[in-house]
């Protein structure tokens, strides 16, 4: 088995993500909404890479069934009914619900590799379920970090670390690139206390900054949940 | 002083960076090329971000007294005097001659930031010698890792971690952004043993398998030289 980390999209084609196992990672927060929304009773989530898409798509849909949500710059975009805070994303609002989804590097990263055999969407809260089954499928997977502006997210690369550490539990003979090698280091030694580093990131001083606290507690939960979003046919729904 | 690291150019535009103290970090191998090559008595290295603008470029320049150098994945590129092993840009071959200089990640990454107010060129090998001077100028600084394809490259991390703890020196009062926090503590944990790391990082390996070993041990020498080399003019220089 080998893992590959990509840490950012940038620069990567679609193509290069045919027949490949892929793991998106986007800690804050993209991941956490999506994997919230599908544990509270969403139908499905349709990620896309621009705004107008968004409301091109959902203009397309039947009124009632369908939900825009999303953000641009960490706020809810004008005409948006929910933004990016998971906490939105109660049963109440979105059970049975379509919703269209746009978020700044998270939903561009799913859809650049939506050409992936194998596309599944992981955080914190769900690590142990998608180590599972990455473990039992025994094969090559590529884990795509959403990153920031085309650079380096610290809390992807620690929550990859953390799932490159789950599933190799300690067996040397897994070979790893630099990307996936610098993840685990991380991981190990300033990644151990999540809900701490998570506060002391780039992102998650921004989030804080702009009175999203408690979304960057929500999202250092660790194993709240067994949904893992799977994407098919354009959408994310539960596996 | 602000440090912030960019660990790849992907995606960053030219005018970005306008103003900005600028160190350009290409550990394997165009740093310790660009450096011993002036250490070794060239007048001046041109960095070309394309092949074809190297020919071009060095076609209306006197004869004699220029000479093509740079590689294409790790190898020579045919017609071209010199490939990228700092070990062929010897006094006997260099002293005296301009140099218009490509390769794959290092040259493109100086040329994207050729608008920078002050740029320089960073490796193991004068990383006291750069970080004397920017603890000197007391400046916010920017350091641009060449990266590797688009991705993050470990050797050119770890060495941007090293020059961090040179200059920061302990001192806790500086504001490192993500990527920064990242370099330092991959430095810390895995970066102490230089020839060793460098052998086993991605880049490393290739180079190995391709018969430079040599220019593998060569540029995990620490503090070999007090070249600093500075961009002016679209050329490299003696600073």
């Amino acid at each position: 088995m080998n893992i590959n980390v990509i840490i950012s999209p940038c620069g990567l084609e679609e193509l290069y993500f045919i027949n490949k196992t892929v793991v998106v990672i986007d800690v804050l927060r993209a991941s956490n909404t999506i994997i919230n929304a599908l544990q509270n009773g969403a139908k499905e989530i349709i990620p896309v890479a621009a705004v107008e898409f968004a409301v091109k798509v959902s203009g397309g849909m039947f009124g009632g069934q369908t939900l825009l949500g999303g953000e641009r710059n960490t706020k809810k975009i004008e005409g948006f009914a929910l933004g990016n805070s998971p906490l939105e994303y109660t049963d109440s609002v979105v059970e049975g619900k379509t919703i269209v989804f746009y978020t700044t590097n998270g939903t561009p990263a799913i859809v650049k590799a939506k050409f992936s055999e194998y596309l599944i969407i992981c955080s914190f809260a769900n690590i142990s379920a998608v180590a599972k089954i990455l473990i039992k499928k025994k094969k090559d997977f590529e884990i795509l970090c959403a990153g920031r502006n085309n650079t380096l997210s610290l809390e992807d690369i620690i929550c990859t670390g953390y799932l490159i550490d789950e599933i190799t539990n300690g067996k040397k003979n897994i070979p790893l690139t630099d990307s996936a090698k610098a993840s685990l280091t991380l991981y190990k030694t300033i990644g151990k206390n999540i809900k701490k580093f998570l506060s002391e990131t780039d992102h998650g001083k921004l989030l804080i900054n702009n009175g999203f606290d408690e979304d960057v507690v929500f999202c250092s939960q660790v194993n709240s949940s067994e949904v893992v979003p799977v994407f098919s046919n354009n959408s994310l729904k539960l596996s």
